[in-house]
């Protein structure tokens, strides 16, 4: 019922994350009945896309590619980083909401994916020659495994530690536990559980 | 903490209807880190999008633009249609819906907007003239108004009564009552009440 390049918009709408088909039809046909010129703006700023940012060459966060063509991001090129601490994370939404805390001294590496045998990703699907590299060339001492608290991102952690720790590099997981201003009443008991694991001495000097 | 471009992107994709900041950022992020040129063809898209697709001069479906640069649309140009039957929607998505059902054999006119004094919308902002204009030409004899059943859609399907009947054109509402499939156990009590108020006799012959 919808014209061709119409339904090769919603097609190509429908493959952006946790879009359906109902969605993309919805989005297509608000850019084609909107009057502000977003479908245009939107085509170009796609349209260049690929030639103005790409993935940090280092480390894999993103980056804007520079004027000889290279695409080094804020992170690594922060001389003022700690470079001998490094934090794995599983893709770069996790990268930016560590640097939003504020809490990391240190650089990142993305991971880009999670050990999953369902979906066939095994150890060797994973990046570590690339991890194992960039440890060997910035000197890095201490590594922050910051995967998500779920099966494939434990699964990585283990793996990620025990890969690490005979090379020499000391290897910690961030805490799982309460989050901050969460009512003990509601939080599910795997949440519970781990916070009680976790305790941690209170100083009282 | 994003290079420019991407938070231009981010600023464009979060003008889609439903899509907030964080969701227009999974979208940016999915975009550049994907490797099968989805950016760059719904770039390609979007850019001939406005000379490809318009709203259909008569009836403001979506039409595809033809050689002369004339957008009608495939409901306006179907000549089996029945030109003195004319359904009134409020937009697009509703057109598609009842046309997936089946069951209009008339024409369309997509108001595009809905009476609702609390934005500034009264009846001068509706396209009444235009459908006044539709009506003579096409000598329509009975008009559906299926707008939907909320404050603005009952409000604006009361207008139209009025001013259409006054034309000497039969104006009908669509049915609204308890789905099909649906269980009387969870239906509102505002649809059971209209469910019950449009009851209909059962013709037993």
């Amino acid at each position: 019922m919808l014209p061709d390049p119409l339904l090769h918009l919603v097609e190509l709408l429908a493959r952006l994350p946790g879009v359906g088909e109902k969605t993309a039809q919805r989005f297509a046909l608000h850019l084609v009945a909107e009057r502000s010129g977003t479908a245009r703006a939107l085509g170009e700023a796609l349209a260049q896309l690929g030639e103005r940012v790409k993935s940090c060459a280092r480390c894999g966060n993103i980056a804007e590619v520079d004027s000889a063509g290279q695409a080094v991001c804020g992170v690594c090129r922060d001389s003022r980083r700690d470079g001998s601490l490094l934090c794995v994370v599983a893709k770069v939404q996790d990268l930016l909401a560590i640097e939003r805390s504020g809490a990391m001294r240190g650089r990142y590496f993305v991971l880009g994916r999670l050990l999953s045998p369902l979906d066939g990703i095994g150890p060797d699907e994973l990046p570590l020659e690339r991890l194992f590299t960039r440890l060997k060339e910035d000197g890095v001492r201490e590594v922050i495994v910051a995967t998500p608290s779920t099966e494939g991102g434990v699964a990585t952690a283990l793996l990620l530690a025990r890969e690490l720790t005979t090379r020499g590099v000391s290897v910690s997981r961030i805490a799982s536990g309460v989050p901050h201003g969460g009512d003990l009443e509601f939080a599910d008991q795997i949440t519970l559980g781990r916070a009680i694991e976790g305790r941690r001495v209170l100083d009282s000097r």
